[in-house]
């Protein structure tokens, strides 16, 4: 049964579509998108298509970019010899709001996963093996999540960036900063053990 | 600072502008826009545009429509001698939901409320006035919410639409069903009490 007229319905089903948007909260943003001035709403639609026709991927390092060579990518400042590699454009995000990173990036887009059918050939290896055989890449840090599929990931790539004879790193495992011991399950414990240093 | 391309900060910017939409999760949306197909998000900014240039207020109920009548004005089948006052167009379809109201609706777009300077001038009540100066209505359920700003509303109205010599009625108020009385109010406690009835 539809409550509404047919276009409100047609947006709420778009709204209702997103991830982590369920049918209410679809509701009330189609609202709001319906009370908004019609400028504003065109410039919402506006973004969308602009972004999704203007966005690409960078040659290079594959994250997003609207211009042939991201600006990470086209900044000389940045150490091209070690390269960061992380599985999604928000990764990045993540590393330079840290500001320490002075590197590039590389994103794969996804990690390896047999169990929904994502194989290495499915996300962006060639493109780095590709890049440390043209460039002089020194050091390769990878910085999939610690999850299963991150770690799978990252193993398969240290085995087959191996010939390379360049540094292959992966980021440390320990307890998190400002994390309670009590809440930290065994496995990251043990890890933070292993890893411990000189203080 | 801005990690991403201009484009994708421009789109995230506007998820982020809806209303309970963070920044986080306006970049989650952000990025499921940017992987969906080129069609579906065309789909998705015609429906904000479309919507937006399409839907206007129905000449009798004042709901939002396509139409120049909405479904339900526009339905011989409803009884309308019955008119339930509303705040909200999402309050139409609560109604609507339960499948028990055959009578016809009015929106006021939203109720009197002097902190945020809203007078009776500013929301639907002249229209329904017209409506019962000129149509044949016999009962006006007032179905404001039962909040301060609600209640006030209803008040107003129910001393503005006596003269007129029609039933006026408001929600019973009680305990919600499925409810726990240990968790419920005084207030609504008190008016549960107040409304017991034989069995």
């Amino acid at each position: 049964m539809n409550y509404f007229a047919p276009s409100v319905e047609t947006l709420i089903d778009e709204f209702a579509k997103l991830p982590g948007i369920g049918r209410k909260t679809a509701q009330r943003l189609a609202f709001h998108v319906l009370n908004l001035p019609e400028a504003d709403a065109q410039r919402f639609a506006q973004a969308i298509t602009g972004a999704r026709a203007s966005v690409h991927t960078c040659q290079k390092c594959q994250n997003l970019t609207d211009s042939d060579l991201c600006p990470i990518c086209s900044n000389p400042a940045r150490d091209a010899q070690t390269v960061c590699v992380v599985a999604d454009p928000k990764d990045v995000a993540a590393f330079e709001k840290t500001r320490e990173f002075k590197g590039l990036y590389h994103v794969l887009h996804g990690t390896i996963s047999p169990l929904n059918n994502i194989g290495p050939e499915d996300i962006r290896i060639r493109e780095l093996l590709q890049r440390i055989a043209e460039d002089n890449v020194q050091e390769v840090i990878i910085a999939t999540n610690p999850d299963t599929e991150g770690e799978a990931t990252a193993m398969y790539l240290a085995r087959l960036l191996k010939p390379f004879g360049i540094r292959i790193t992966r980021l440390a495992y320990g307890i998190p900063v400002g994390g309670h011991l009590e809440y930290i399950d065994e496995v990251t414990l043990t890890r933070a053990l292993e890893g411990r240093r000189e203080l």
